[in-house]
């Protein structure tokens, strides 16, 4: 019996970990198996180049690393630099300050180049550290593509033409946990030297890998990065790779069937669709946020995210208990305000393998809950400009068509 | 990989088969088991006691047939009745119109009385011909409790005071199958003689248990019924159930499990908050109904089901199209118009394991299928009325208070 | 939990339910469909055409039942007889006994031919019938292929041969539940009218499919066959053939997937692999019978099963016991001896998605259960004598070569 | 499909990862779950507290660490000791040697105390080395409790007691990985610091939780360690128990839910009984490897392993062949030899969730591939050895007496 039951399904909205497709949980539905046979190898060769597809990178070398996201951001840094690198690193939100802690913990030398919660990066400050250090000093940039806290994207692009616009050779390292397989991720055109994510977002696979991809560059920075690392080294994967084992220990047999499956499912839809999708879903996510009168965290919208929206509330209502009784009330979950933004907001996830009415359902239960909280909202005007909106740009499922 | 995949997860809203929650789904995740150990039978005995409940009996016996609904039915018809005894029975939709086929293929003397399709059993005529039926020629009424084609409910505690009434003895045959869990069924009070449903209606199963409940007076009149029958011989059954072993052939392991964890779920829900959900999702469809400017297939509102909405469109819609058109571009599964009101009616399920915010997903999604067929609906219109009501009624969820 | 929890695996040697492999169990992990949908058919059109080659039939037409073997016994003979109809059939042991207590039941008029319990058909009274039968007064041949009870396989190319002597026209039924998938059984070439298997037996399901095939003249039989039946009435689903809607009422979606995926595994397998894994697994049990210095209840090696062995202890020993303890100790389930045998015989059966280590396992479980109830086995005899031929006769694994 | 399928079940006797048992399959068969809701964090209170005694802990504090064994060795180190800190480490096989990579890559000054594979650690040297260090430059003792690629198990008891005659206050750091649920670990009577297993080994769950559990004085340690850590910092964990939402990142929602089971499973069998069954195990496999004349590579009586048997094969046979011959013919899954040994010795694992029956199938798969390769095996020779001891030890299974 499970935990604490309630009838119907589980509305899963939090920005991760996300709802898991029925294949998959079907793929993983299995014994475990020896990782030493020919199977599991023969399998993991094709899902690392397949794996990179996602990243649209064709250089690159993936990790399927057993940890979560904060191990990948490990992995990421730990190989690439050396304790008392200078390293720019900016705070928009938890996640990437988290990750800046983390930084900070590692002994490298960190900028923080911090804004409001709800702006993307500073990266006018970046130019401007990049300009100034033409010793180069500065041995890396790291940046959230999606801050989870804020729903805020980074423009990545634009961070990769400063880089150029300086010929400034610093790492570009990319958390991309909330967005890759959701917003669209250009790795080899951006230059990007590590990008990451973790299973359990837009994947939708349950917790338990953290992918990384590395640049050649990259790769060749891990042979003198001085960061002391054993768990997450690179280089006992790369050994196993030429061996033909793959395997520096023991992985899940359980999730290799599974993100094999997750990748179908994402190749089948095609990931462009996956990623138009995912932009739809944003969209109509807005568009009632707008009709309930609310206002988006997100201050300008060339940072709204297609992957998370947090909503901010009226200073009279504890954003805490709109989560509370979302669950308590309607098997709803929704995403709580994380620090400063505690009580502030509310955060609706969009990504993975959701669908249109999957969201509308989720939005009238958003409104019934703002409701029971005293917002005077309008029962059915989010979900109203919603369906406007969706009903003229959903496509035809191609399976069916 | 599935036949015909969508991103998301599919919006399953006809009235049969039904979602399956996801402890149902884990119970039945197994291999066979020999029925003939100890366990198996252990455990029926607590099955057959426990699935008494759904029927509100104290006093029936329990058939768990490896069958459907149109095998249930069969079986309650010929353990009861005998080739040539007349029965009246009830003709108001598709489901009862098959069973008035088979009844009269299995040879017995049916007085059919019809209704509209949208009306329910027409009682006067019973009392009248229970009135001019001194000589108790009647053997039996058959009567659907809820007709699945058109939403129709009939008043059941009705047919027993007429039956009363006229101190007529005939048999009392109730197809339970969209209402068994779902709508309250009083088997004892309303003297029920037999009753039926099937695994895949409210109890959210898959196909393959018919179950059939017998009182009393129907095994009694089992002793004497000369309608031939093998696999559906209630004696055969009775004779396992003497000898403690239960099962005159092979049950399915995983359907026992199935429903082992169907009843609890039910059971800590509690039978009567079940109903009531049921109520409130009925209500909430209906009222959506009536926002859209559309009527309901049923003529009155004492006819209301609260687990099946048949709506009529305008009659230059094609309901087929909205049935076709919600699959392929929604992932929504409507029910079709059968028969009679087919192309007329679509028809919306809300039974089962089933919440709210799973409705209002459906009712969106409704809304968007009707806009692109060309009805002039209001989006949002069927949503907001039905949350004004869902939010006023839905109780919080017992285990997370 | 389960009910009657033991660690590691329960050890399935009853002659049906079988052990389910792992695909089969994935492909049925999931939330019911509307079976009306445009998938459910096109699905059910590939399985139908599909099916009819585990019966070696092309000419054959397909019902997928919801019911078990019982009933599928009793779609073969109602829609082919007429109540009254003479027919021949065989008493050979518990099952071909429980048929013709349904023939009987359902009004034929049975010629009962039976063997001492161990032995195989007797065909020399069906020669001496059919001889003497010029009038054609017999309508039906029914025969078991493999008696479960005692483990014994009927020579049905011999049936052929006997009716073509003398261009006898009755229509030649078999019942194959433990044979088709397991056995070779070439419909089409033996001239069966209609043969019939359950999903729990050689295919590796769930309880639940009860497989009909019925040849052209089995059709025919069918239009004047006035044998009452509804649920089980061919032309029902000839009538949805037709649609191409398939179905009559409600399959179970989930058994539909997994038949999709056990006939692939079949294929994959390649069927006559299949076959020849059974006359291995059957042959070695036999090995281990004799070098335990038991006898095989079936007395002559023409009769020989290899799908089920069920093996005569010495009159000291109570073969319940044996089964009982197996299943308390050693978490092994057996299969009981039946009727006449009962305490006479316990079985093994060797059929379905089985390999050689799992029948090893068993034989060595069976060893030590017998030294347990006193039978002075020598341990490790039986399992020597079927490594001996097994080491000799296993192939490599196709996929794995 | 699987990439590789053969029929029947795949028999894993490799010693990690083991085989999951149903229920734990099915506990994990799930969508994910928000970690943030009450029904996460109250669900992990009661795991950290049941997971404690299977280290017969209760003074310990553990944490469910989402990586492998090789990041549960780092948790360990890095949490309680200082770059440059002298420890003594025992290399006595595979895992012992790269647990010593691991060390010595995270900078610790390691003595390293080698033993012939095959045997234990060399406990006279620590006595010696402990007795020479009377300043107390030791501040750790690591040693692997069950070293898997031999098959040898250390007398933890041992190790404390001379710790203790020489009152050194070194940490007592042990991987459990292939002993703990499976033999006896008695942390708090032995004084064990850290130890810790995988989810993958004796708990029959998939690979992902890295279980680890550390003395107050370890966690005294771990405040003034200087080992730079972020992502095995048990710091980040202690505070979120504090806060009682547990998680300082995504767990897997699903391996929270199999622990659960597993840990289940465990107390209704009862910890001692399970260990019980691994000996019996442990001790059928050894008394067959006597039987077929082939050597234990565990050199000594004292060091043999309940969980896992090196076998030594003759020099004119090479081990590799064996593991590969077994899982192409016979879809036997056995450990290969490793490194030193490898080619020379095949690993039998015999450890997690698996019974007497399951064993014997897979003794009698390896004769067969013996005889394959060349050994004169005598067929079932080692199945009677194993069978005659088990047959006089296998106690009833306790919920079927």
């Amino acid at each position: 019996m499970d935990y604490v039951y309630g009838p119907g399904r589980n509305h899963l909205f939090v920005p991760g970990p996300v709802n898991i497709p029925e294949p998959v949980i079907r793929a993983m539905n299995r014994n475990n198996e020896d990782y030493r046979s020919p199977a599991v190898p023969a399998m993991t060769k094709v899902l690392l180049e397949d794996v990179k597809k996602i990243f649209k990178t064709t250089t690159g070398t993936p990790f399927l690393i057993p940890t979560t996201g904060t191990g990948a951001w490990e992995s990421a840094l730990t190989n690439t630099l050396s304790p008392g690198d200078r390293i720019v690193s900016f705070l928009i939100g938890q996640f990437s300050l988290l990750w800046i802690d983390q930084q900070q913990r590692l002994n490298f030398n960190v900028d923080v180049v911090e804004s409001e919660w709800g702006q993307g990066a500073n990266l006018d400050i970046l130019a401007s550290k990049l300009a100034a250090d033409t010793a180069h000093t500065i041995k890396a940039i790291c940046i959230v593509h999606n801050e989870t806290a804020t729903g805020v994207t980074n423009n990545l692009a634009k961070v990769r033409k400063i880089l150029d616009d300086y010929r400034h050779p610093a790492l570009f390292l990319v958390d991309g946990v909330s967005s890759i397989c959701a917003l669209d991720f250009l790795m080899d055109e951006w230059g990007v030297d590590v990008a990451l994510t973790g299973s359990q977002k837009a994947l939708s696979l349950p917790t338990g890998i953290g992918i990384v991809c590395a640049s050649p560059k990259a790769l060749e920075a891990s042979k003198t990065a001085k960061s002391v690392r054993v768990f997450f080294d690179w280089n006992d994967y790369l050994k196993f790779y030429k061996l033909g084992t793959y395997w520096p220990y023991t992985p899940s047999i359980q999730l290799l069937y599974g993100l094999r499956t997750a990748l179908d499912l994402i190749f089948e839809e095609g990931l462009d669709n996956v990623i138009a999708r995912h932009g739809r879903l944003g969209q109509a996510t807005r568009l009632a946020v707008k009709a309930w009168g609310l206002k988006n965290c997100t201050q300008k919208e060339e940072w709204y995210s297609d992957t998370v929206t947090a909503v901010l509330v009226p200073p009279y209502i504890d954003s805490t208990e709109i989560v509370r009784r979302a669950w308590k009330r309607y098997n709803l979950s929704l995403g709580l305000g994380l620090n400063k933004v505690a009580g502030k907001v509310f955060r609706i996830g969009h990504l993975g393998n959701l669908n249109e009415l999957q969201l509308l359902g989720c939005l009238a239960g958003v409104e019934m809950v703002l409701k029971d909280v005293g917002y005077p909202v309008k029962l059915g005007s989010g979900v109203a400009a919603a369906c406007a909106y969706l009903q003229n740009t959903t496509p035809l499922i191609p399976s069916r068509i």
